[in-house]
């Protein structure tokens, strides 16, 4: 991680942020955090991000202290980013990598760091999924709709990557990335009540409504219709998509090149978004 | 909360902490805590709070980065607890409060603060409970067994405290405490697989095998059980055993006086154990 950061718009180093500023946070994982990537400057969907933060702190009114209301304006942050990148030779107001902004005590802390290094690779190769972690939520679990600081489920099963499932037997999301599967002519992804995060790529994807001349659509999505996916990929704000070319035991060849035709159309909108 | 506090046993002032120490706890909450009584100086059950400490830590083993094992050794935490206390002025080697020892990072921290204001009056009065969160844990949710600082569930909850239940309406435990009614001629608590926190004061409770002449026992509690109850309490480390007189709707004026037996039980046992 880089060791320039802004506090409520303020450039500061990391190693002078105190932990008393950040009790519940780091107590109660009372907080929400969101990342997101940094092309050549542009903090990528900032508008989007900044929305899904506000409407969790609305969710959560006394559990976590909000900010001042000025402070999560997408000028204000964009404003705080660029500072920061300015103010550091290593990074630079060109910087590409990921940002992230977490809100926690009434403060908003926005961090940098390069991109993680198997990315190039996780585009090229994709990323198999073999495990299932059965019914690690429950249908319409509300905290997992909010990317909260209490982030310890979904951190602790990172390294396997399971795909997560419900009660009944229907995927929810995978931790920390959304999943879209090809079937019957679609490309399927799990309704939030699942549950699942609201993920970033997941709502443009879900505006943008068809990908490579398929329909995009939020649906329940039983495990067992898994056997009949003809390709599959997950997306996350960093990754956008990357491609699963085996999912639960069965080969799917044609998921990496789904997996670039969803990235670019997230890239261009991107771009757009501005 | 005290300005003196510990980390990896040496005393220092909670303002000069720093949040890089403890990023994974923070951004994540991949940490765990216990919250523990001191009274007089001496930490209460503190050999069992270490040890739930130490098998949460064994049981993720790669998502939180565990301290030196010595620092959890129980005469490592004594002595670090007497330090504070001594080096404080206004709290004193016969402090009477809470003590709360949190581990992430590598590190373990120690703090202090008096007990809650209520505290009196919850031991006279008892409290009521009359919500109910349907469906909050599923069965076997491995997180709930171990008191993560990714707490964020149970601390949105707080304010309610409802009975929390699991896909199959079976009484799991409340928002930071344990659940216990006399039902059937036993005390009944649920099972750690319902789920719910193996809470120290629960531990002791089950331990001592009776409170006031009834048989402590390990159950599944289906919610509609609670309209048969002839009393009920609720137990945590710090309160010891709150009485509950009123329960999902209905008067049960038997519960002060089984909180109070249970109360004064515990008392009777952390004395002991020294």
């Amino acid at each position: 991680m880089s060791s320039t950061v802004s506090v409520d718009g303020v450039v500061q180093r990391w190693e002078d942020l105190r932990l008393q500023d950040f009790p519940q946070g780091f107590f109660f994982g009372a907080g929400f955090f969101t990342t997101f990537r940094i092309d050549a400057g542009q903090p990528r969907f900032l508008a989007r991000h900044l929305a899904r933060v506000r409407s969790s702190l609305d969710a959560f009114p006394t559990a976590v202290r909000a900010p001042a209301p000025a402070l999560l304006h997408e000028d204000a942050v964009r404003e705080a980013l660029r500072r920061c990148l300015t103010a550091d030779a290593a990074m630079g107001p060109r910087f590409t990598g990921v940002g992230k902004l977490a809100v926690s005590d009434g403060h908003v802390l926005c961090t940098f760091r390069p991109f993680p290094a198997e990315l190039e690779a996780l585009h090229r190769e994709g990323r198999e999924l073999d495990g299932v972690e059965a019914g690690a939520y429950r249908r319409a679990e509300r905290t997992v709709n909010h990317k909260g600081l209490a982030y310890f489920r979904q951190h602790a099963l990172l390294p396997r990557l399971p795909v997560l499932t419900n009660e009944s037997a229907e995927v929810c999301e995978l931790p920390t990335a959304n999943l879209f599967v090809q079937l019957d002519g679609a490309l399927v992804t799990p309704p939030q009540s699942a549950p699942c995060l609201p993920g970033i790529a997941r709502a443009v994807l879900l505006a943008m409504a068809s990908v490579d001349g398929l329909p995009v659509v939020e649906r329940v999505l039983p495990l067992a219709d898994l056997s009949r996916a003809q390709a599959c990929f997950y997306s996350n704000a960093v990754a956008l998509a990357v491609g699963v070319p085996r999912l639960t035991g069965r080969e799917l060849p044609d998921s990496l090149r789904l997996a670039e035709r969803a990235r670019a159309a997230l890239e261009a909108r991107a771009v757009r978004e501005g």
